[in-house]
Parts: C-alpha cells; sequence; structure tokens
C-alpha cells in the first residue's frame, strides 16, 4: 500500500493541528485543507508560504481569497477525489452534512467530538478501543477531556483493574484568540452528569463513570481530578510506575515548577513546539492520593492538540496500517516524537 | 447570666462580618473592634458614623487616626478589660501571640482557621462538634473550605453514615479588593492531599478524606465537588431532602438562574445583604449524581462571610449559652435570620 | 404638588438601582416595578419581604410567579394608570416600543443609555444641560461611562473652559454575575472613536472629543484616562480643587489604599451601601499630570450605580421640581446622601 | 571583522528570545547562555538536546545540573572569555554587579530595560537613538513598552514633527505562566506619570510626554493609546501611511479578524513562531482618529518579544556594524525576517 492520502475538512484550531500532525506522518500523505472563509489561521498559512495546499467549500467567496493573493488549488470536490480519508474538523453538525458526500464518494472520514455519536460506526480511542475501529470507513474521536482522562483511565485499568471513576473537570471556557466565548470572574457549573464521563462509559463500558463539571476563566488547558476506584488497593507507587511508562502521559512535579496548566504551555513553548501545543497530558505527582480501594489524581488538558495522536491513530485503524493498539500507537508516537524525553 | 461582652481584634475581612454577626446576638454585647491601621475598613467604619467603638492595638499610630478625625475609644488591653470573651480574626500568627494575654487576663477566645491548631483547645464546628465546646476556653474555627464542607458532609453523615469523602477544591485565588495576591489565566494546584481534607478528619474522625485543591482566578465563593461514600446506598432524592432541611444549605437549581459562584455573589446582593454576604453554602440540586453507594454533588463557599455562624455558635458553646448543637445553632440563626426563607 | 408618581419598567440590573434611588426622594412616590420573568432579581425582592410592588408586562406568564408565591400587583398597564413618570430600564429597544404606550397614555417616561437618542426629545445630564430637561417628557440619560466622564469634563469646563478631550475606556466587560457575556485572558479593541466621546459632543457641542474604548476581562468599574485641552493651562492643583468640591466626584489616593476599581467596590461594600454601590466616580489624586496646557487625569465608573443620580435629575427636571442645575442636584444628592463625606 | 561572539546572561523570558534571536544574525555567533537553575526553560533546553551550550553563574549548584543530565559547558567566567559583548537579562539589579565583571574583562554589554539607567553609557532605541550607540561599550534597552511606543512615535516625528505625546497603557499584569504575579477581576492604576513617558523623553528630548498605566488580568500582550499633537495637522491617512510603511509595525483591521491582543497572539501561534511571538507591534487601522492637530492610536505590545530586534540593534551599534540606523535595523530586520510580508 502506497502512503495513505489525507484532508483535513475546517481549518480552525483543530484542523489545523491534524494537518500538521499528518504532515509528520511518513506513510502518509497530506493532500491539503478545505476551508471557507480567510480566517486568521488562512492568512497565517498565506504569510507562512502555502505549506498545504487550500480548497474551498461551498459557500466560499473565492474573490475574497484571490483579493489575499492566496493561492486556491481547488474546490472540496476537488480535494475530496485526490483523499483515502478525510478527517473532518469542520464545526458541529457540519460534519454529519458532509458524511452525505463521503458516502457518496466511499471516502473514509473521522470525525472530531463535536458531531453526534451516530455519525460513526466507532466512537474511538488509540489506546482504549484502537481494534474496533479497524478496517472501519467512520470513525468519531472522543472530546479533547475524553481522550485525555481516557489515557489515564486504561492505564491503570489495563494494569490494576478498575470499576469505578469519579471526576471532576475544571474547564477551560476559550481557546487563546476566542472572543465569542469567555468568562469574567466566575466559575460555572453545568448539568451533571458531565458529558465525559457518559463518553468514558461508551468507550470502556465495564466502568461505572460519573462527573462533575465546572467552567473556569482560563484559556490553556484543563484539569481534571480524577477518582478511581480499583479492584483491589491500589497504592500511590504503582499507579505512579503505570502513568511513568505510559508515552502520552508526562508525569511533572510542582518542585520541577510545574505549578498549573500556565507552566505546561509555558514549557510546551519554550520547547519549541509549533503553537506551543502538546500532545501528553500532564498528570502531577504530587496530587496523587490513596483512599482505601480509590486513587485520586490531577491531569492537566491542553486542549487544543490532545486529540491530534488519537486522531492519527484512528486512521492507522481505519487502513488497518497496524494491528493491535501497541502497534498503531507507537507508530503515531514515533512519527509525532511522543514519548522521546522518558 | 447578662450579655456576653465581645470584642474582635482585627477589623479585616473576616473580622468586620464577626462584629457585623455578634451586633445581631441579642443575648451578646459588641464591645469594639481592635485593629492597627487606617485601612479601608476603618475609613469606612468611620464614615459610616462609627457604629462600633475602636480600639488600637499595640504598634499603632494614633496620630494617624486623629489627622482623619477617626474616634479612638482606647487601646487593645483597654478593650480587654471590658470584654468576656475575643473572636481573634487577626493576620495569621498574631492570635497564638494574643492567646498569652487572653491567658493572663482570664479572657475566652475563638480563633480563626488562619492560627495553628495548637492555639487551642477544640477545632470546632457548630454542626459537626458543638458540645466539645462546651465551657471551653479556647476554640479555633475550621476554615472557610472545611466550615461549609463539613455542614454538607456531616448533614449527610448524621442521616445515612459516609465511610469516606474524596473532594476537589475549585478555590477562588484572591477576595474582592485583593491586590497582592492574585492569579491571571492560570489554575494552579496545590501538593495532595488538601488541608481541608486532613481537617475534616480531625473533625470528623471516623470518615476518610482525601482531596486536591486547585486555585482559580476568581474572587467569589469557592467551588467544592464530594464525593461521599455511604454505610450504604444513598439516592438523589434522599441526599436532596436532607440538604434541604439544613438552615445552612441553600440549595439551588441552574434553571432558576443559579449559573455558577458569580449568580450566587449576585444574588445576595440583590437580597440587600450588606457587601453581598451569605451564610449558607450554595449547593445545586443539578450537580447531585449516583454512582454506586456515592453520591457526588458541588457546593458553593462564600468565603468571607460562611464561617461567620459557626464562630457565633463557637461563643455559645463556651459560655454554654445553649447545651446543643441543635440549640446552639437555632439560637445562631434565629438572630443572623438563617433559614428564614425555607 | 403633590408627591411625583414614579414607576420602573425593568428590574435588571439598572431598574433594581433606580426603584431603590426613588424610594430615597421624599418628594417622589416609587408605585411600583415592572418585569417580565421571575429573575433572581424577582426572587430576591421576593425573599425581602416585596417592598415594592411588583407588576408584569405584556407577555408574562402569571403562573410561574405564582408558583413561587410572588404577590402580583397588576399588568404594566396598572402601573401606568397610577404613575406620572416612568423610568424604562427595559432591555434596549423595548423602550422605544414602550414610547407608544407612554404617548397614549400621557406619561412622561425617562429612559436608559441603550436606547436610542430619537426616543427622547432631550439627551440629559444632570450637571451638563439640567435646564434643557426642564419640563420635557421625553428624557434620555447618557449611558454610564458619558454620564462619569461629563461629571469630571463639566466640572474642569465651568471653572476653565475645556476645548478639547481625547479619552481612553477601560471598560469592564460584564456585570458581577453575568454569564451571557465575557472575556477570558484578552483585550478587545472597539472601532473609534467610541460613542463615549461622540455622545460628549453631542451634550457639550463646544467641545471637540475623540477616543478609545478596550475592552478588558473584569466586572467592578470602568476605568477611563482623560486627556482635557484647557483654554488656558490648568494646573494640578487647580485641577484637584474643582474635583473636590463636586459631590459626585470622590477623590482617593493610592497611599490611602485605592488601587483600582476594586477597592473601590471594596470600599463601597465596607461602607454597607446596598450590592456595594457607589454614586460617585472616583478619581484618582496620583494620576493628575499635566502637559502644556493639557491636563490627564483617571477617573472609576461604578457602572451599575453611577446613572442613577443623574436618573433622578431627570425626573426634577421633568417636571421642574427646581429650576437650576444646582437646586435639581442638590437636591437629588440630599436624598441620595451624596458628597455627605466631604 | 569575524563573527561577532555574543553570550546572553540569564535565560529567562527575554534571555532565551535573545538567545534565539542572535542565532539567526549571520554575523554573529552566539557562544552560549548563563543561568543559575534547572528552570523550566532549562529543562526545556535539554529536552530540545541543548541547540547552545549552558554555562553556570555563580552560587549554580552544579549536580543539580547532573542530577538531570544537562551538559555544563564551563562556569560564567568561561562564557565571559570567550565573548564580545554580553546581553545581560539577569533579574533587576544582577546587571549592574555584572558590569563590574565586564569592565574587569573589557567586554562590552547591553542591559534590559529592568536595570537603572547609570549602567549604561546610552539609553537606546534602534530607530530613535541608533547613531548614539556607535562604538559605545554599555548600552540599556529601552523596556518593551517604551521600545514598542517609541516605534510608532519616531515613525510619526520622522515624518511630520510631533510635539507631544499623552498615553494609556493598558498593560498585561503577568506573563503566561507566572504564578508569582497576577491580578483577578481589578484593573490597578500606578501613580502618574508612568515611566514609559518619562523615558521617552529622555529618548527624545525634543517631545513632552506623559501618561497613566493601568495593570489589566491578561497575560498576552500590553495595548497602549497615544494622543499625539503634530508641529501641525497629521490626518489619518497620513498616519496610517507611515506606519504601513515601518518594517517593525504590523497594521491590523478589526474587520480582518484582529480584534485585540489575544488575536495577534493566536496570530503569531498560527504562523508557527516559536513561543508564538511577534517582533512587530500591532497597530489598529481602526483606532486611528484625528482631533485637531492630534491624532490618536492603539498599539499592542508583545511584551516577550519586541524588544529582541531593538536589542540586536545595539549590537550593530556597539560593534559598528553598520553605521546608519537605516543599514542598522535593516540588517536586523533582514535576519530576523522582519517585515517580509509587507
Amino acid at each position: 500500500m502506497g502512503k495513505i492520502k489525507v484532508g483535513v475538512a475546517g481549518y480552525g484550531t483543530i484542523g489545523q493541528r491534524l494537518a500538521d500532525g499528518v504532515a509528520k506522518q511518513q506513510d502518509m500523505e497530506l493532500i491539503g485543507v478545505a476551508d471557507l472563509a480567510p480566517t486568521l489561521a488562512i492568512r497565517a498559512l498565506k504569510e507562512k508560504g502555502m505549506p498545504y495546499d487550500l480548497y474551498l467549500v461551498d459557500g466560499a467567496d473565492k474573490s475574497k481569497f484571490d483579493e489575499l493573493n492566496i493561492p486556491v488549488a481547488g474546490t472540496f470536490m476537488d480535494m475530496l477525489d485526490k483523499v483515502d480519508i478525510v478527517l473532518d474538523s469542520s464545526p458541529g453538525g457540519i460534519g454529519a452534512k458532509n458524511k452525505e458526500i463521503y458516502l457518496k464518494k466511499g471516502i473514509k472520514a473521522i470525525f472530531q467530538g463535536g458531531e453526534s455519536n451516530s455519525v460513526a460506526d466507532v466512537f474511538f480511542h488509540g489506546y482504549a478501543n484502537y481494534e474496533k475501529g479497524l478496517n472501519q470507513d467512520y470513525l468519531k474521536l472522543t472530546s479533547c477531556n475524553t481522550t485525555g482522562l481516557i489515557r489515564t483511565v486504561d492505564c491503570l485499568d489495563r494494569e490494576f483493574g478498575i470499576e469505578k471513576v469519579a471526576i471532576t473537570i475544571i474547564r477551560r471556557v476559550a481557546d487563546p484568540g476566542d472572543y465569542h466565548r469567555g468568562l469574567t470572574n466566575a466559575l460555572q457549573i453545568d448539568k451533571a452528569p458531565s458529558h465525559q464521563a457518559v463518553d468514558l462509559m461508551t468507550i470502556m463500558p465495564h466502568i461505572d463513570a460519573t462527573g462533575i463539571l465546572v467552567h473556569t476563566p482560563v484559556t490553556h488547558g484543563h484539569i481534571i481530578t480524577v477518582v478511581a476506584t480499583g479492584k483491589n488497593k491500589i497504592t500511590k507507587q504503582q499507579a505512579l510506575d503505570a502513568f511513568q511508562k505510559h508515552p502520552r502521559i508526562r508525569v511533572v512535579r510542582l518542585a520541577d515548577g510545574f505549578l498549573g496548566n500556565a507552566s505546561l504551555f509555558k514549557y510546551a513553548r519554550d520547547l519549541g513546539n509549533p503553537r506551543g501545543d502538546m500532545y501528553e497530558v500532564g498528570l502531577w505527582e504530587d496530587s496523587i492520593v490513596e483512599s482505601g480501594n480509590d486513587i485520586m489524581y490531577a491531569i492537566n488538558i491542553p486542549q487544543e492538540s490532545v486529540t491530534i495522536p488519537e486522531t492519527i491513530d484512528a486512521i492507522r485503524a481505519a487502513f488497518a496500517l497496524q494491528g493491535t493498539r501497541e502497534e498503531g500507537t507507537a507508530k503515531t508516537n514515533e512519527y509525532l516524537n511522543i514519548g522521546k524525553f522518558k
């Protein structure tokens, strides 16, 4: 099999990062990205010299791109003619409409967490249920919080067996640069249980999960506290050892200067990672506490980039590029340079 | 017995509210308040027409008060000569020094959560261990978060029996008007377990408690999520019924407009409560969820005012004004107008 | 003439404070307030024991009020039958529709800044153009920023003559308790010139004004910097003396603890003012600087309450209760207890 | 002359960016960076594979670096033996002490804005007074706000002649990742005039400047409004044309999606700039307004990176690599890729 040809629909916060991530996969070829309007992200693409071809979705006004001398490679349909699979990171609801087109064209697609579950054959997580995605045509990724959360719960579950989790999501309310949503000097609570707990149960049906979500006025990274009940007692050291081995979990310590979500963002910027992104979830060693059979800990979710590796895992599963979760995730990690620091 | 004569040491965020609270107790007499410098709070006291006498602690420069025409009733020692008990809300550490003076003068005292436990004979909570405070001389209140948390845990424990709690404290990082501390676009995590979980176990030693605390950039009201494990299954309805009956718990709903901590502050302002204070903790009906024997829920802690009722309970216990928790807290509630809305 | 009978349409942030302010005027009678739904403000009114009668506007579902045992005195039309004037603080746009009704009923009305200027005969400010409002039927108040700004510019203008102002509005983006709007870790700039500069020129047409507005993620009080160009040189001391004499300007100093907008909110809370409101604008003595004929200074606008006095001035003008700005504003100040601290 | 050998003292927020900037200059060689402790920035340097040599300053505990397998190339003194010039971005006050060493070693140095002016022979700005820095040994850069502000005022001054400026600095209170300083729901005002206005007059003594600074709870980019009084009338179009031509000023528009400081940070991230940095100041076309001879406008200062180009200009001046401001700044711009997008 030659390289898998990939297109990205929607060049927003997630779409940009998907395109960058795919471009690093040596067994994939990024055909291009599709969008509607000359947003800041598209203007930046132009200023960078168009590393990717740009296609225009239905409804786009090409003259606006021409005015700005932004080269256009064709229409969304033109892009679809060239790809094997689409990573659909369109605004919520558009993906479902796009699926009609994908079906007609016989193209696979992977949807992000904003779409309804019904759009896909499989609700997918690279570590928790890779095998369910094998040779499937339509997969939907878990949302950013759920993706990061499941990494850690799956990690404990495979090692020790987990029966129950109760989570508290301390959610960032907006992304950096957002002006259309925000919260000022307020914490906002959602109706419980949070969808992330419900979604975890869909992916890991043998676990009983519940949780509460509180929005907070910050932009870089959710923090989730997890109370996980083991089948048997799990000690802090056992949990720590398991987390340390996971390539997509970065264990950090207060004493080293990782004081909160902003430290992880700063660190990723200092690493020189494009956009200051991080693929790993942070997990504070100092947060791990035991209580009976419960183990409690706190993680940091870099909301803009955390789902990128699992989305690429999904491409691997969809084409059975690798047959097992170990092989699939390892290949993604290799190309994304994940876990090298360990 | 005549009215209990009460003095307040330290007219800061807590001291102001203690003075106001004592002034409403018909079986107590507020002798005055003591402080060091003409802070904004003292200037406001002057502008209000000096409803309370002001005494100056050691080190105060009286000439600064004279310049501003702020009447001074005497020294801290003068105040101590007139009181039966001091509510010590001095900055952390000063209370321990003051205790030497109280001992010499034979005066009782109640310390706030910032002092070390060793300053007091009893670590006190009006609902959880009122009887331990009976006829004691030196009592220390639990901190704001612990006070509110224990109200709800004690409420469930007395009704159903609680074995274990795991809490996540989403903490406000500063009070309104604070410029000496703050957090900007960051969540900050503390070493676990949080002291509030440890303190809960001191007050309620039969419960196993742990927890994680995350500071957030807001000023009005902590939110705490609680995972409480019952001896037996507790249903959402059972928990809700218990909470509804508690005078110092205000059950609220998202549908009524209580969307987060800022709604509760707004509501207290709209009620016309001085300073927009609220004595009750808020508890969201929509947050209560079950998971096995666990019941999970979220509460709001109005950090500036929540400890006032329990501090007044402590005066009642110290002089055995009422002999039981039911009678002691009921009297405080009556004079503070708590629970009337139920 | 007996007491002026006043109704308030819209019991939101401004309406609540208008009702409270009118209730303090000994020559006015508050007939009641009208609203649509059992908001938090209405629930608080109920919990306070209904100090004001409540009327329901068209479209209100009375059964919802009945469920909550909130007494309803009648319809909006019933209220209008009893009043001489309405303070219309309905959501923007509704006031214009209501005006049709007021015209039919022959009732005067005063609109808030959110309505278009065309709704009124006079664009009004108590200090700057009181006399223009005399015996008028429909007046519109300047917005919160413009009201406070004009107090200070008018103050300098009457004393020294002002030719030109350039303002920078550092705007609070939301009110305490707002969840429907907010800004997180961002400053947002509006198209210049800001409407406040334009409005100032409408009220004070002899002054050339321009300005830039930047939204900031805070909830308590705008800060405006003003560069005012005098006909002749104005010294810092001259400006300070003029500001000190103005009843609705509170001159504050950093050294006294007034470090920013949050200090003024804290101070108003400590004063015991209902809701922590303040009618005066704060003006920092430490901010006043000279540069040629320019004088530059910074003021604080308590956005929720600053327009209340000028709105009451407007009632006085509309009925010619007092014939001059000096008498009109003095009477409002007396009943609102403004300027007593000077 | 061979390549200028450059060392960086202090690998903090500014030091990191200076090192990156110097490394891009083809006529300079970065010898290394010196620091005290294994901060997050140093840990990131290690994880990146040590693109720069690291030297340890006096007082550093080498064993801590050894534990982390961070290679150390030598001591600060070792570094000084190899360099022609030091960019001193040590914490404020340390630079003055270091100067004694530089004098003894006969090494030139450039200090950042945090040091006192007396540490340097010249208070330097690449565009405003490049020639004053020629062949000087000790130069001090203007602070971030002053650097960006002067770019725009100098730009207008050279074209039209400026007599006077009044500025309002809407200051970000902390950098991303800061936990030791912050502000929560508050605006804080400083004693006027702000040092930036005073500093501008030191660099441009023919201009009368004053200003007010207000801290705001955000982390990405100050906004400054400038009221500049021309010798003659300056129209909006004239000012805009001048700004458009300046390589280090990026004119942006609301309609294009640049709604505030956060948009510029987002754009720099999307450009793939390391750390999401930007060397240019943003200037909103929509903010430019006229008022008599005054022109008013608003700029955005990316505080972490804005001084990098002018610091490199200072190296050019110190060694007279280029003899004029036009040549010096052009060479810096070329290597930093500044102004290419125009």
